[in-house]
């Protein structure tokens, strides 16, 4: 195994401003059928991914960074609703989701970029309401795993709806039966 | 199930476009610990993953969607050289990787549309050297899902080089346990 990276905040920001630029380049001006398209019921469209990673923006990362940073007494993360979007953006174009997704980012890395954080910084703690005490370098590093697995996720999600029509290739294209059951 | 796509030239053309803008917009200007990392021994990283986009648009699906339109009496494909990037591209930088991946693409899909495929031309067949006969559009469609499998290993093999920094979110984030023995 190549040595795995430590956590570094300027290269972790490198990968959370790209994401709502690879996902407009993948995804903007894309016909319904292939944005729309899910691996089976209760599973994220690419669409529904987009959402997704909107509440993430509004309701997870950086409310959750502001916790561990405000060094309450009780800093206990909020629950995290998966399937806020759903309500939130019925009658939404995907046009319309990637654009605000980009500015919620935007403006979150410029809060993030704001706050210089220092190596102390990044050894203090939350704690998550499932698994219990976090540092925010934990916290900032699952922000941008979050990003790549919902990128991989809407490129498997495309690729699943060819499956039908690749005919003998199907064992040789993992990602046609990566997550049979699949844990959007 | 959502009911999967039938195969449409124009829906599988939309896809292939925007591959080098995506692989752009996710990997353009990243430091090399992010795109040059693997899954492990023998495994891709994302620049190796874009030469081997490469070895696919000069060897593999229109050279063999040539062979087949040309009708001839033995229309096998030649074996695919999986590995033939590694000494093609040592010492190139992912950028000028991009950049040709980006104009061979282009120059793919303008050829593919100047031959105004038929339904009865996407019918037609070539022999694959492992699985046998299959017809261009089948060819087609696995074009668009290589192209999509490789996407998502890219996000994927970049996950995993933080698989160490998130702490107690690993069980949460498959993206960084899929492929615990990848298949590059």
């Amino acid at each position: 195994m190549t040595r795995r990276k430590d956590f570094d905040l300027e290269a972790a920001t490198q990968v959370l401003a790209r994401t709502p630029g690879a996902l407009q380049a993948l995804l903007g001006g894309l016909q319904d059928s292939w944005t729309r398209g899910t691996e089976g019921p209760d599973t994220f469209s690419p669409f529904d991914v987009v959402g997704h990673l909107i509440d993430g923006e509004e309701t997870d990362w950086i409310p959750r960074a502001r916790i561990i940073l405000a060094r309450g007494p009780d800093p206990r993360f909020e629950p995290y609703d998966r399937f806020r979007h759903r309500t939130r953006n019925a009658g939404r174009t995907l046009g319309s989701l990637l654009a605000e997704f980009t500015q919620l980012r935007d403006a979150n890395l410029d809060l993030l970029r704001s706050w210089h954080l220092t190596p102390a910084a990044l050894d203090l703690t939350g704690i998550h309401p499932t698994f219990g005490r976090v540092t925010l370098r934990q916290l900032l590093a699952a922000w941008v795993v979050h990003d790549l697995g919902h990128v991989a996720q809407v490129a498997r999600v495309m690729a699943k709806q060819y499956r039908d029509e690749v005919g003998p290739w199907v064992p040789f294209m993992p990602v046609l039966t990566d997550h049979e059951s699949p844990r959007s």
